[in-house]
């Protein structure tokens, strides 16, 4: 391998990084509604990765980032930029092995991601809300700490974390034709490519964008990486670009990737928290909202969803605005 | 048996009834928040009924009334009279064996419980929101009908259902020290202290009721059922007073009840919500809320708690009026 910084994390990384996470993580069950297939005229399976401790599938990457350190670098711990679910999740898993956790994140981000993150033990540094300031900041972060830098999802160790849910999700269910998760930078997609192309090569990877950040369906469609410069949806989740691993998954992988709109976005997250009865966020609403959309892709089919997180702020409900 | 109408079910009528139900109902997970156990220093299991596809624990014993029925009595359908769960339970039970089940349901009841109970393949008739108008609107119905009447929860098929929660709930975890369940007419309590008193005699069932509609609990203390007039709580799950099926076993197997006020019940909603990320009904919040209330008793202790029903109207959250 010449190139180390382009490492392509393999089916035999995910097998480990599943040994490796196991008593950190949930197995979060997969949830069904009479209600919603009947609606779509699909069988749907829902993998409630909200159901993990910190709420987010992100906590199978950043688990096995953290778990695989060297006990060297393990003292110096990890540090990140994020203002989402990784950051929290990286802290929880810091807090679990013990170690420093360094997040950068905007002055900006709401006040209860940053309690969040320090509830865990996170050690947080505020840059201002531009790209500069938070690579600067991150660099001095990084040079000060020592800490090892966990990307949300550029990383192959996240990816290979990620691809651990489709590998129980299969091991819930009797199979399925395809698997729709949503798509930000594309670190849960691409660990889901990671698992099912040796897994289930029968099975379609299909993601799911809001229309308002649809840079992956425009890279798609253009065979390059196109990167937005300041998305604005809901989905807040899935505002970051595509970046070269992520991009070699979903190039390479992924079967279609549909958009939906802020509303089909709204109506579909409000339709699950009634049927299914979970508390999820919008990003985790893109895939039913697009299986709404293009209902004859689905039907009759059996389609698992991954609900990737369920950390909204219960005050501010998109459908009470 | 001299006095059939008071017929009280036994441990193997549970059995049974689980043994019927199990086709016709899910088995739905026990949850478990790191959080929440800090918070209260026990060790708290949530076995979440609110995921039953009508969303709340009466699919048990509506289930296994509709399904132990004769082909004959079948023929003629169930009826019963509930503007809440029970309506829309008794509904799915009877539509899942393609029989009628007639509904009788003040005018007054929400839209969206009609709805539901319609969805179903309830047929409603509607009364005047009175007790003296419902039971007559009841009798006609169940004349012209001959539909097999269903008490909401002084049923003995209906508590032996309700029972089969908690058999579920042991099998799912490593024992419990006690489980705690809200109380309104006192189905599932009953049914809890069936199960409990033959499989696990040494947990303790204990009951949560909010302080606003709180005569189980004065019942409990005087030694004999005091019935409130018009008790009125967000908790609307648990208006209704105890009879005397639900009465025997709350006055022979309960080890407490605790109660809690509406603001209470409120902010452990939230709570569960935001941890749990799970949608429940304030009434199934009654439990938790007596135990942040109560921590000494529960400190150290595992313990059950059941997560009712998940109806609640996402329009109108408490915490957002």
């Amino acid at each position: 391998m010449k190139d180390l910084q382009m490492y392509i994390p393999t089916y035999e990384d995910m097998l480990a990084a599943h040994e490796r996470i196991k008593p950190h993580i949930r197995r979060p069950p997969v949830r069904v509604s009479h209600y919603l297939n009947e609606l779509t005229g699909a069988d749907l399976y829902f993998k409630c990765e909200n159901f993990q401790e910190p709420g987010a599938f992100k906590v199978r990457g950043a688990t096995n980032a953290v778990f695989g350190l060297s006990d060297e670098q393990a003292a110096k711990g990890v540090a990140t930029h994020s203002s989402g679910n990784h950051a929290s999740c990286l802290s929880y898993a810091a807090m679990l092995r013990g170690i420093p956790c360094n997040v950068v994140m905007p002055k900006t981000a709401p006040q209860a991601k940053k309690d969040t993150v320090r509830r865990y033990g996170g050690v947080i540094t505020e840059c201002e809300p531009s790209t500069t300031s938070r690579e600067e900041t991150f660099a001095r972060v990084e040079a000060e700490t020592g800490g090892d830098f966990v990307h949300p999802y550029n990383d192959p160790r996240v990816i290979a974390g990620q691809g651990t849910c489709s590998k129980e999700f299969f091991e819930q269910t009797d199979g399925m034709d395809m698997v729709v998760a949503p798509i930000g930078g594309g670190g849960m997609i691409s660990g889901t490519c990671l698992t099912l192309a040796t897994l289930a090569p029968e099975c379609q990877v299909i993601a799911a964008e809001p229309e308002q950040a649809d840079d992956a369906y425009r890279s798609f469609k253009a065979g390059h990486i196109i990167a937005d410069d300041a998305p604005k949806t809901i989905a807040d989740g899935l505002l970051v670009p595509l970046k070269e691993r992520t991009w070699y998954f979903v190039s390479n992988h992924v079967s279609e990737i549909y958009t939906a709109s802020e509303q089909e976005i709204i109506d579909a997250m409000k339709l699950t928290w009634k049927h299914l009865r979970i508390v999820m966020e919008p990003s985790s609403a893109v895939p039913l909202a697009c299986i709404l959309k293009n209902a004859q892709a689905f039907k009759g089919k059996r389609v698992g969803i991954i609900i990737t997180g369920g950390n909204v702020d219960l005050d501010r409900l998109p459908w009470t605005l």
